[in-house]
């Protein structure tokens, strides 16, 4: 698409001048100083702190149901010790000097009724009968409406339902009233100006689905078609108009699906629009490929085009995953896009409706003069802005346009909230055209002047940023999760385990000092959906392979502890780098042989790239010898040595992920390794002799050992030549390892070292003014993300007595909507659980909490999933348990949760805190004090504060606990590697005859 | 003193340019570029690190007596990866290429002539007959002489001896001719000049008496007299002037003192001077009160006055020892010194002969000016240079001043390759007034103006450095060790001794929960010098203590763990202050209590305060939560937190030191301590109980818990509350503590850490070039300080075949000068071992190494010493041992060295490695080649090259070993408190309702 041309810019400047004479002197009443809503605007404009604080405060207000918790909160969120609570703040209460408990009463009432009508000051009606009044009158005023429901988070199908019943309850509400409205300037037929529906409704299909996820294309499509296609039909019935809203970018591949399915399955009826935002990088593509689509098809559409509302989330997304960034990050580069697209689209209205949804008086302009240049047809746009905002600027539009359609959202005040947020944020962004043109009073000429020019402006003021990688590597970034909106991500997987299935099943040899080993015993390695499914026929080490592996390592230690530790280094970059290469197919490899779900798979190899790129760094970070002191006259290095042979022992629930933690930690250290995979994973833990090749390690340095714990784990444990074990798994095998390890045995030179990670049993606590769309979304996946198999799983939800039943009965109605079945399948959340052991211990557990509590939900088996022999057991939650039940005291490893009730913080901590584990933790709250409570009294190795408790990132996650779920090792974090290296330090007398050599960092004379 | 007066000026600078134009157009030899030494020089002067290499050359080349250890130190010294051998030291070599054997050994033969012979230049003879020759032919030239014997290092009385008997030799060979030389200027009575003696020796009075230390001032000038006094009465026989030669400054009150002895011994004997320094910041001082003492004793005598020639140390030990440096830091102020202490001589040259030392022509003509101004006698004042140096300078001063006397040395090239470095550090100093003169051709004014001005010059030009302390704490820095060059310091222990015999002996009670506890059970700790001197009768716990201690621990690490780490500090910032306060009194109850020396019982007392100084820092620096990653819109902090109560097990050999250090790191990480102190040092142990108390810290935190090891250890070990064990002693009770640690008792909640340091078998390496001046006094330190009870101490001297007889003869001669006998009194080099457990333990190894090797020493205990009932042992060297004995595999922790024989490097490391333990080492080597290789191959946790094995300074040298040595932990090291401290992470999704405040160090879009 090419831009407008820029000899259109002299009349669009003209015209944009002309609009703002004809508003001059009005102001939108957000940013009315005489009004609170102003006060506050400019406040927050001025000052981030307390703009973070008021946007926070704005969400948190509809929890705070007590005039208790409403006054807490007022002075956790503004009376810091150094300010009290502004006094923008207590604009409109009385009087009389602030304090003291009536007089704070009085005051909290009012911040609370000010929010609230700040709120209904861009919200048409809490009800349906309200909204329609409102829309009556707007009608009055000669403006057309599109309706919008609030409440886009649902967390399960029931809410997704009741959603949808407020579109119909709403659109019923309507079609008793439709007939006694008069068309807008009395229009023909009965439609507005002649040529548009009077009813109009947008909708935010995410919502109306709650299962939704990019990874589950087609099945996320067919929900919300389901969902969508009563409240379409009503729409057609009263001969409405129905525009699919665009939401975060992760749902507009299935949302444009959406919008063909229903289109095609309608041909006929022509009132069906669609948004686009043109803030993404892809607009331009997005608009071509849908009207290219519409045209092939023969059928007309009509596309609503806006900015884009989630500009903020976008962005951390994807910073926060290394993703690339895909909105436009210079607002000016979306202004041009936006005016280049709708100049596309207008160039397209033969086949394409346009709604212009703006209130940049530049965009509109240019969208006008344009539409004039191409001399379309007035029947074929119109122009939307928000209710309750940009007064002056639909006031000109009406103006000049005549057809003005005011977005309309409607509900209650709670996801009203969440709306008001998003537009304050707008409206004080310092790059918001409203804030440059009626709060900053910015020049018309720049207003008004071509954003290709802006850009031009904006970009001459930046330097280039230096990289920050200075002849070393470049600072370590986690590896990207997998971006299921891409059809690549997506296509991988079905194609990695095809392949995988026509080359398993053989026998797994293992390698011992560079060479293949086969043993007489094996074990079978299974698909856990279906046992009859093997992935290999594993070799199983006995005593005397573990010797001669310990012996290959021994003699491999000699020379690769001297190895400098950039080589070191560089063999995991290199490893790294197989992974990189590979990632589907290692990937895939877990799905079938420990069922792992697809986005959970690529994590965990992802997690296993991390720590190689990490470790790597770690060990040139302290590879480098360190100036001890600064004497002249001598020189003081402390550097670090590798401690010898490590002994690595996985488990199988992050089979790469965690072995190749610990093995690569000790071999970047100079430490060669004889590992032992868990059983359940081994052909995983094969992928590892692959990757080392790759990476070109020497013989004898990597080790892969198999083998029955019963036969040889105390023999490798006890082994004299054995410097280091590092071991994740349960608590009792950590502590027999521990016991074992500190015995000498004879010829044993070193005192050995033992890195146990072991087991959790981790709360998460919902406080009163949790933030439930997440928090419950968040247990959900922390208790049965991987089937509960993970030493991060919630095993215990720790509920505030007074939002207890409002958090129980949303969670179990998302715990009775997610899809069970083979974790092939990615529409499935829940698949089976690693092996016939794991289902009988689990089962038993589910026994011991139906006995101990009252169970809350239990997902039995299908018949069809049980007919398939796979590992599956019922996803459980069990409520009105209590810390001295086992349910609440053993690791179950499985997806059983138990809900625990507390009466306050004191108590929920307490709960939190009464096991002997301590390894991670969660608390979803919008209370800074208790947040700041948890930061410090809720004692585990990894806490979260509003997000879940699982899924923990290398460095910026470091992971691991104590008490008894470890030794207090943070694996992936900065003294991680310091476990496998004993320290030395040589210290040079470098005077002689009275003569030393000064050093630059001596401390010498001044 | 008051400065030369500036009304002077004038004269000087006239003088100083006639002197000037005198000597135009000469230059002294070492400049002389046509020459190899002035090419070397003037290379030198541009190159440092090439200076660095070649006076290290310089000074190892007269112990490279095979032509193969040339070549190789050549390669070594010069061949460095990026450069040959520089065309410099080719010079004179023949004109083929360079390159081949037989090239390289004549290129070899012309580098060490070329050596030699510049050191030719300084030297006047080598021998005495050669030297009499020379000085002959200087009287011919109309110079007088000053006769210096080169080889100041002696290391036993043997070498002191010898030392002296050299000095004798040269006065007989002189004697019989003396009788043939004229007086020089035909003077009157056979005198030169017709007033001072033709002959005229210096001697360097720390070389007559190997034991000179200052501690023990009243031993080291009797033996200094004892040792000179031959000498002096020989140069009286021959009507000759002795000048006593000043040293660095922890000799010169001895020296001083050893004028003072031998002038009024012989007060009818005229001619004996002594030197002062001009650089020393006390030398105004240290000249009046010597003529003070001169007009007090009615004495006429005779100073010589110089700069100063140990600059370079001085500054180097003062900042290695945070003492005040003693020297001006401006070498202006140096000049001033003396111009301003010179003309102080002269205006007391009724009662000071004054001999003026200096190449500097500024310096001489200011003399000159001062004394024609105050009119002093020619006879009572004369000029003085060196030989070989400043040939113009002394030409010069002969035309003005005739009275031109030259120091000469003479001896060994051995000992004059030291003197030759030191000239060479002379001449190539930015400062020196020769190397400005004559090298760098500076401009005459600014030779010749006023010192005064340079200094203001050179001051002008510095910016005030800012201070380090930028509102958190300064630098970490040791506590300087004693200073006994100050009365005060020396006189500090017989106070504080005789302080403690007044009230030590009563009863000693636990304290535990911040209460005294007294016990049925006592144990008596006595002092081993006399065994019934009672310090203390010690309660001593049992078990039902032990549980109330812990009780105590765990209840107050409630609270105590939750202590802002600042605070936590700052109480060990207390306890150091208390410490520094009390810093003789502490160090005078280990003299007593475990027989420590003076200055080991103070370096104890300053490591604990380093301790406590150290980890307070490093508290403070982990006590801030790290972010980890830079996602936005999330906040994640690394911090950690105290394990839990820990039990410090501390040995009695560093009594105060080592408890302090393991006590304060638990504290300081919030884990109240249950400590345990070794039954030989309780009282030592109850000194931490004032030390706490005095820092305020909370009952509970730390409880004093004295008690048989039998008794209640493994009660201590075992208990589930105990989080930590900090444990320093035998490897044998490290064990078993570990092995203990490690299993699980009823009720524990934790996995117990372990922090154990244990034994060692240390090795010191002496290489075939090693400096066995400093090697033999190291070896002897290490193996036989505080009667070798150190961890650290040597046990094994690994000595390369070559220098075998040469290193042993010399280390057992010292070894048998060295005087046995109480800590108490500061000339005992050794004391008793610490109870009579240990005697036993002692005596047993001596007779398994008797049985196994050589006898080389054994000081058998005195009559008198035996009579004490102390616990006294043989000192004891043994000699063909090899690494298969017993006595070179077992810890003996006493006074028992092996003398153990390597044929190469390669094998001198293999013997070093050869134990199970690793935990100090060290080597004497001038071999840059075998320096790395030890750095990298010789595997101990602190290795020192050409340093003792002893002495570890925290931070500088953080200790600590591995294998059965210990854990790899490094005590006052960076890593030591993570032991400590679980690691937590709190992660904070920032994000509400898409929106996340972006932070400052947020990895956002640039």
């Amino acid at each position: 698409m090419s831009a407008t041309p820029t000899s259109l810019d002299p009349r669009i400047i003209t015209r944009g001048r002309e609009f703002f004479s004809s508003i001059s002197g009005e102001s939108p009443s957000v940013f009315n100083k005489g009004w609170w809503t102003g006060k506050v605007m400019d406040w927050a404009m001025k000052n981030e702190d307390f703009k973070v604080q008021m946007f926070r405060f704005v969400d948190v207000l509809p929890y705070l149901s007590t005039s208790e918790s409403l006054s807490r909160h007022i002075e956790e969120y503004f009376a810091g010790d150094d300010s009290n609570i502004p006094d923008v703040l207590k604009w409109g209460a009385t009087k009389t000097k602030f304090g003291g408990g009536l007089v704070a009463k009085v005051l909290n009432k009012t911040i609370r009724s000010n929010i609230e009508s700040m709120a209904r000051q861009f919200i048409i009606g809490q009800e349906a009968k309200e909204a329609v009044k409102g829309i009556k009158k707007l009608r009055k005023d000669g403006f057309a409406f599109v309706l919008d429901l609030l409440g886009e988070a649902t967390v399960s199908e029931v809410e997704s339902a009741a959603y949808r019943d407020g579109y119909l309850e709403v659109l019923n509400a309507i079609h008793k009233e439709l007939d006694k409205w008069n068309a807008l300037d009395n229009g023909a037929g009965g439609l507005d100006w002649g040529h548009t529906p009077k009813v109009n409704v947008a909708v935010k299909p995410s919502a109306f689905y709650s299962q939704s996820k990019p990874v589950d294309l087609e099945g996320t499509v067919d929900g919300m078609v389901a969902s969508i296609e009563p409240v379409y039909k009503k729409v057609m019935e009263m001969g409405g108009f129905m525009c699919i809203d665009m939401e975060q970018l992760k749902y507009k591949e299935a949302t444009v699906e959406l919008y063909k399915r229903l289109r095609t399955k309608y041909p006929d009826y022509p009132h069906l629009g669609i948004v686009f935002q043109a803030y993404l990088r892809s607009v331009d593509e997005d608009v071509s490929s849908f009207i290219g689509w519409a045209r092939e098809v023969n059928l007309p559409v009509s596309i609503r085009l806006v900015k884009g509302a989630y500009w903020d989330y976008e962005t951390v997304l994807a910073k926060q995953n290394d993703w690339p960034v895909p909105v436009w990050t210079h607002k000016p580069e979306s202004d041009m896009a936006y005016e280049r697209v709708g100049r596309y689209i207008l160039e397209n209205s033969d086949i394409c409706h346009f709604a212009c949804a703006s209130h940049n008086i530049r965009t509109i302009s240019a969208i006008m003069e344009s539409a004039a240049e191409l001399k379309v047809p007035e029947e074929r746009y119109e122009f939307q802005v928000l209710y309750g905002m940009a007064e002056p600027v639909r006031k000109g539009l009406k103006n000049v346009a005549k057809r003005v359609r005011l977005y309309c959202p409607y509900g209650d005040l709670l996801p009203g909230m969440a709306y008001l947020v998003r537009r304050l944020l707008e409206n004080t962004a310092n790059e918001s055209f409203l804030k440059q043109t009626f709060a900053d009073e910015a020049d018309m000429d720049r207003l008004l002047e071509n954003p290709a020019e802006t850009l031009r402006r904006q970009l001459e003021g930046k330097c280039v940023t230096p990289s920050e990688d200075k002849g070393g590597l470049p600072r370590f970034k986690n590896f990207p999760p997998a971006d299921f909106t891409l059809a690549a991500e997506r296509d991988a997987y079905p194609a990695s385990i095809a392949k995988l299935r026509k080359t398993m099943g053989g026998t797994v040899p293992l390698y011992i000092n560079g060479q293949d080993v086969t043993t007489a015993d094996t074990l079978d390695s299974y698909n856990p959906a279906l046992p009859s499914e093997i992935l290999g026929s594993v070799c199983q080490a006995g005593v005397e392979e573990v010797d001669r592996a310990v012996e290959a390592a021994s003699a491999a230690y000699l020379t690769w502890r001297d190895v400098a530790p950039e080589e070191r280094a560089e063999a995991l970059l290199k490893a790294a780098q197989y992974l990189k290469d590979n990632v589907h197919d290692m990937a895939a490899l877990q799905v079938l042989e420990v069922g792992k779900q697809w986005d959970q798979a690529q994590a965990d190899v992802g997690e296993a790239i991390d720590f190689l790129e990490y470790y790597a760094r770690e060990m040139i970070r302290l590879g480098k010898p360190r100036r001890m002191g600064r004497a002249p006259g001598e020189m003081s290095h402390l550097f670090y040595q590798g401690k010898g042979v490590a002994a690595v022992i996985a488990p199988w629930n992050f089979p790469m992920a965690i072995s190749v933690g610990m093995v690569s930690a000790a071999i970047v250290c100079g430490n060669p390794v004889v590992y032992k995979p868990a059983g359940s994973s081994s052909c995983v833990g094969r992928a590892l002799v692959d990757m080392w090749k790759a990476a070109g390690l020497p013989d004898g340095v990597f080790n892969y050992c198999p083998g029955r714990g019963s036969v040889m784990g105390d023999h490798l444990v006890d082994h004299p030549e054995v410097s280091v074990i590092a071991f994740t798994g349960s608590m009792e095998v950590g502590l027999r390892i521990q016991e074992r390890a500190a015995k000498v045995q004879p010829g044993q030179q070193q005192c050995k070292r033992v890195i146990a990670e072991m087991g959790g049993k981790n709360a998460i606590i919902i406080d009163d003014d949790a933030d439930l769309d997440e928090a419950v979304l968040g247990v959900l996946y922390s208790a049965f993300g991987f089937q509960g198999q993970k030493c991060s799983a919630c095993s215990r939800v720790v509920v505030l007595d007074s939002i207890y039943d409002r958090f129980v009965e949303r969670l179990t109605e998302a715990a009775k909507s997610v899809k069970l079945g083979p974790s092939e399948n990615p529409a499935n959340y829940m698949g089976p659980v690693v092996d016939k052991a794991a289902q009988q211990n689990v089962l038993r557990y589910v026994k011991i909490a139906e006995e101990e509590g009252r169970v809350l939900v239990k997902r039995e088996v299908s018949e069809d999933l049980k007919a398939t022999g796979g590992c599956y057991v019922p996803l459980t939650i069990v409520g009105d348990i209590t810390r001295d039940h086992r349910i609440a005291q053993e690791e179950v490893f499985g997806p059983v949760l138990s809900v625990m009730r507390a009466k306050d913080m004191d108590e929920a901590l307490a709960i939190a805190n009464s096991t002997k584990f301590a390894l991670t933790g969660a608390i979803y709250s919008r209370s800074p004090r208790n947040l700041e409570r948890a930061y410090k009294e809720f004692r585990v190795g990894n806490l979260y504060l509003n997000k879940p408790s699982v899924g923990a990132l290398v460095e910026r996650h470091a992971f691991g606990g104590f008490k008894m779920s470890g030794v207090g090792s943070k694996s992936g974090g900065p003294d991680y590697l310091l476990q496998f290296l004993d320290p030395r330090l040589v210290c040079e007398n470098t005077m002689r005859r009275g003569f030393a050599p000064i050093e630059e960092d001596d401390d010498w004379l001044s």
